[in-house]
């Protein structure tokens, strides 16, 4: 991965990421494709929505189709045809949370994770070093090493001992990466570890410092958060983490967020974002706007010709009233999940170019103060 | 309507209805968009797909967001987005068919149907003036009378009456359509008549020969068939009917069928059909193809790299392998859908295409020759 960071703009950073599948210019939201399918979307939609790269699911995937499938295809993007780039997670997270509905089911140990598939209760083992051979059998370009997951709260010592474990599994997993790249295998994907250690500051820096110094690694990520903890926790924990990372590398924040939650994060120097809110929220009538929030079932919008927002682009917005939109919705009717999802994903990846020309422009601090603004009316 | 019959090959018709939103060309498949949506599909792909018209449901819309919103709109046109031809049915099939669910929701008499809403419980009443009403709030381009549905099998007096129902309700319906468009109401709406008389000979003439003396209509459909006979009963009734239906107007065969169906009732002088089959096999895994019916989710089809169907032009076989339908299907993954509905609704609106070809070279018989055929293999 070549890495170049463009401009910086307060803490908020805007850099391109140029990999085999294309740039990927930041600050950038991913859309998540668990399936190897946006849901409800396809490659083309996601081409016209201007994603530059997409999350796929590693669990998912490595149990249905299977990554030997996939890699026949030519991984994701011969499967898919999506052409741009794609990030898999490790698929630790969901062996863990998938496994923690039968705690029997799921086991750790220094080694990784066994676990049952939620398919057909056939069993599985996870380690540093086969999550990535599934991740290389998926072509991914970015892919993310397994971590030590733990519920929360946990005692000092079970937290500790994940730190140290997720350290010891990164370091497994770089070296095994640089080994299977001096064999062909994997030279175009890149690789990134994930800073855990909740919303403890000791731990963080702990966790940071550890990974950081594994100078193989292509980017970094931080884990463990959007778990509940309050908005501002989160924050903090970014702003005090983003400290102990390389500038000369993207720093990705998993699984975050809402709109504000983006605003907030970049602010902090954050590069990357993933969330399966535009889409999962779309499905259930939450639509995003310059505005806020609209909740497009609402019987106010039964006769109302305007667009979900009229300062919006999109396909939906360029085409279809609300009124459209709330009779397919309380009809149950299936276009409604793609219009619906083509706007939220819009709404997002919007607000990452429009992030970073503000960051481009070294306008960052006014650009925030607008787009809450926005909200206030 | 502006009707032009262009050729015959056999008794197959090739003929030009022109009307305010457009030209048909026949042979037609009519999609179905019960909601004022072809399912899982949106206007724009209707328009890829050469869409010349679509059904919609009058019950449906009626109750849901109502007719008289639709009207606000523009219409169906106007509310979907689709500014091509839209036919719409009575609504008393529904209001007949999701009443018997409970007896004593639906009252047939010599006036009308008294329903009760299956989405609020709420009383209504459709007659023959008042499903024009509708009609003309959703601007179809053609509009179906209401007829008198029975259900099979039934008295020979029942079926006597209905039929008589049927005509009385019919001259009703043109009496009331002439008086409305001389008030400047629905004057760029077409509206035909039904035949009806089960499968019995004696009936089905009755009903023509009643139906077709009325010559305001702008063309007549042969209903209550499709209802479970069997397929020769069905094509026997059909030839028997369209003797009785006049080479100057179009010919519509309700709710048929299957790709056989179709070409079988071209062979006997039916112009237009509509049918729920391609978007509804489309979800659950059947899709229409020259060498006959694939079910996507066969174990088969895990690793097979080819399209659906090598001689499909359509945009699912253009983009996607079986391997990648066969997986977003197996996991319920809502893409699945609308590539499915496509490729569907394609190979339907294609095969119609294709036979006009070949009534139009008066090679008809050639061309049903090889549909077989092809079908064989």
């Amino acid at each position: 991965m070549k890495f170049k960071l463009e401009a910086t703009s307060g803490n908020a950073r805007a850099a391109t990421l140029t990999m085999k599948h294309g740039e990927v210019q930041t600050p950038v939201f991913m859309p998540v494709g668990t399936q190897a399918s946006v849901k409800a979307l396809d490659h083309n939609d996601m081409l016209n929505l201007g994603a530059q790269i997409i999350l796929g699911n590693t669990y998912h995937l490595y149990l249905r189709p299977g990554s030997k499938t996939i890699k026949k295809f030519g991984g994701l993007h011969g499967f898919s045809k999506f052409p741009n780039n794609f990030l898999t997670d490790s698929g630790g997270f969901q062996a863990f949370s998938l496994g923690k509905l039968d705690k029997k089911n799921t086991v750790q140990d220094e080694s990784g994770i066994m676990f049952k598939s939620h398919i057909d209760g056939s069993k599985h083992y996870f380690s540093p070093q086969s999550v990535l051979d599934t991740q290389y059998e998926l072509g991914s370009d970015i892919m993310m090493i397994l971590d030590d997951l733990i519920a929360l709260p946990n005692t000092q010592e079970r937290i500790k001992l994940s730190i140290e474990r997720t350290t010891d599994w990164a370091k497994e997993a770089i070296a095994y990466h640089m080994s299977q790249k001096e064999k062909g295998i994997g030279v175009d994907q890149n690789i990134f570890a994930i800073i855990q250690g909740g919303t403890d500051k000791e731990f963080r820096q702990l966790s940071a410092e550890q990974l950081c110094a594994l100078t193989d690694f292509d980017g970094f990520a931080i884990g463990g958060l959007s778990v509940g903890e309050a908005n501002q926790d989160m924050y903090d924990t970014v702003e005090w983490t983003t400290q102990f990372m390389p500038e000369d590398k993207p720093r990705y924040l998993m699984g975050v967020g809402t709109p504000e939650d983006l605003i907030e994060n970049i602010d902090r120097g954050v590069d990357m974002f993933d969330c399966v809110m535009p889409t999962r929220n779309a499905r259930n009538g939450t639509l995003f706007t310059t505005f806020g929030r609209v909740n497009i079932r609402g019987a106010k919008f039964k006769e109302d010709s305007k667009p979900i927002d009229e300062a919006c682009e999109c396909y939906t917005c360029k085409n279809y009233s609300r009124a459209y939109l709330n009779h397919l919705f309380r009809s149950g009717e299936m276009t409604y999940f793609r219009l619906a999802s083509l706007h939220n994903l819009h709404y997002y990846l919007n607000l990452m170019r429009e992030a970073r020309v503000a960051i481009l422009n070294d306008n960052w601090v006014q650009f925030k103060k607008e787009f809450y603004k926005k909200r206030e009316n």
